[in-house]
């Protein structure tokens, strides 16, 4: 009845290229528009290279040679992304009618891009500045750039941001995982989120795909802007889910802020752990009345926190 | 008083070398046994690369070679799996008599593991469907695939859990391990799950050694399948500590729900944040009353929400 | 209007490194001071080579070669170490007067580090003990070096913290965010946190820098020890801002213990999600009232959990 080892594998290679006939929607075969992970991420901490220059390469860099250097590093931005992009394109429901023409869009895409580049500085140099000035325990702002990850969460987001308002599929996820792997920080890349924004600590933020964060906003770990049901799945998409924080909002630690219609006006602050899903106005602190304590041993306690504004 | 460098060194290499002897237990020198963590998290790719062929490989697959790189993939999985497992059979308290027997056992139990394989892909076909049905940001399965932490911690999972059930002992760990670092998932190989799982976000979730789950169920981030209390440490071993899930439960973010003893019955839903320490009856919707929050600043609110049943 | 290919990346050179002069402090051009990540995070699995040896290196160790192998290793991680940290002290304010200087000032803090590791290696010890005995899961003292991400967590930190303490800039925090990244356990390396520490499962814990923990402690996932409030920002550096927790003290899941004057008690036991923000005296325990459930569906129950203590 044992097949000898040789004969084994050949039967199972068998059962497991049935099994990619019967499961198709699980394979990836004769894809010709394929898109690769590791050149996503690459390209990623290219354009992080970009942005942030001299942290992060092999190499010292210097003003003698920083412009050949940024060129060579747009040109395989450009080349490669372009291709990623129009491998991208054919994922969408209405397929593009020619490979030309998926090339042309992604090339049109890629331009706007790196137009956006300058831009993207401006807006990370204030994220920077918001976690040098939020954190105590920040030496410097290039400890900040080297190591927190709240400001690669953010990099990756607004990089990825932009491909998502340019209409490309997949990509900005793929770019955003790879930061929510890397932090523990899980932003939709539709999100759109204002300037000075600081995420500190970071583990278990979740931010979805149709919030919209003002300037100013700092944010704690734990903390979630969420969705109040997804019981309609696939029929909620597109739909405004999340909820709308406006100037200088700032929350704490494990609080959940959810729903579409739900705005936390300018300057609130939302205390620890708080669960909220109505609006709040503007220069409201709202904290939870925190659970009562129980002692048990030796001592009771004469007083316990009350208050959720906090920072660890 | 100051010895030289290199005699600084010498003296400190001894210093050292004394402290292996006297910890021998944090030491793994003259080990035959001794695993390779690095050729674990090698085969569990070479593994998930045969179950979701096309999508993680360094090159394109076609139809023509697809016999021929499968069947590469499986001789290359059984030869390196098999000698990592008779290493891992060495750490049992019952040594096998000889390097023979455990070579032996190894080469059964990696047999029966990949006999298993086209199974795997059934069920990982349901919880891809399950992430696409449940996610209404999800574009395609192909992204789900690519990109979504819950479906690699459960392929992961799947994968270590077989392996476990098969008896070998700290290989499986290594991989949910492997699936904790990169999406802050942390289900130990011993839960056993239903098909059509989906866990969305994702970080935070726990989910003990002895967690039973049936099929469809939906989980959210920060929850925790846990056990009451760990204080009889070692002797709890192999006791049912965590709980028991019906079919078609959902859970909230950031809800637990612990011990042995606790079943959620079918088709319950356990609200965010709730704490849950006995069983729920199956077509219960449970939710905590949330805290009462407190205002300060301009305005009071006038209801502020109150089901924990939402998404992120 | 439209500029040929290459004009535009010309163009785009020149926008961008215009940026550069425009935001001077989110570039690191002309920097001879400038830090590698890789090689710091080279540098500490080197580190952690000699703390646990044989486990990690890719090649078996054996009784004859062991003295060689120390050696290489201490001499690489002086060699290279000590470059990292001179480049580190040029970061500090008070700028060392010469290169020879801070190229001194980084041996003596190198040769001091180095001093420290047998030391290291004893205490680590006891905290390998405390992760197999507190978890009824774990199979051996192996599988907690190989995969617990608690242990990783603490390896890091307790190396960082030791160049904390000598007074190196910008490498420690560079190693506790690559652990952070890891396992999701976020821990300053200012903290100070005595012997037999055990972390579970992890994910989510953050740790501030001025934290102090006794001998035997037993922190969840979701723990945090923080700050009550950040808003003095960079004026709140070096105040203690953290909790102090005396020896045998357990926090379990979720719980918060917040602010500088907060002490808790030798063998206090902190149920999940308390929120302190005062002392808690030695031998309570303390829970919270765990917020009212609501039912809704065939059936109402008659008990749920109120109690705070249990593990995952």
């Amino acid at each position: 009845m044992q097949d000898s080892g040789k004969k084994k594998i050949d039967r199972l290679v068998g059962e497991i290229l049935e099994s990619y006939r019967e499961f198709p929607q699980t394979c990836s075969i004769d894809m010709k528009y394929r898109l690769n992970n590791e050149i996503i991420i690459d390209l990623l901490e290219k354009i992080r290279c970009v942005v942030f220059p001299g942290y992060f390469e092999a190499k010292n860099l210097n003003q003698d040679t920083i412009e050949y250097h940024v060129g060579e590093l747009l040109e395989d931005i450009q080349y490669r992304l372009t291709k990623q992009v129009a491998k991208a394109l054919y994922h969408k429901a209405e397929l593009p009618a020619s490979e030309q023409e998926a090339r042309a869009k992604a090339e049109e895409i890629v331009s706007a891009f790196m137009e956006r580049l300058p831009a993207l500085r401006s807006i990370l140099a204030t994220d920077v500045q918001a976690a040098y000035d939020g954190d105590p325990a920040a030496f410097n702002t290039d400890e900040v750039i080297f190591s927190y990850p709240g400001v690669f969460a953010i990099t990756v987001n607004r990089i990825a941001h932009e491909l998502h308002i340019l209409g490309v599929p997949m990509i900005p996820r793929i770019m955003t995982e790879h930061a929510h792997s890397l932090t523990g920080i899980d932003i939709h890349p539709g999100a759109t989120i204002g300037s000075y924004f600081f995420i500190d600590h970071g583990t278990g933020v979740v931010i979805g795909e149709t919030t919209e964060i003002g300037t100013g906003a700092k944010i704690y770990q734990g903390v979630t802007l969420g969705a109040l049901s997804t019981r309609g799945g696939q029929n909620l998409r597109g739909s405004k889910r999340h909820p709308t924080l406006e100037d200088n909002v700032t929350v704490y630690s494990g609080a959940s802020i959810l729903g579409g219609g739900t705005v936390i006006g300018e300057g609130a602050v939302i205390g620890s752990n708080a669960f909220i899903t109505s609006s709040v106005p503007g220069g409201t602190r709202v904290s939870i009345k925190n659970p009562e304590l129980q002692f048990k041993g030796r001592v009771r306690m004469t007083e316990l926190g009350q208050e959720g504004f906090w920072k660890g």
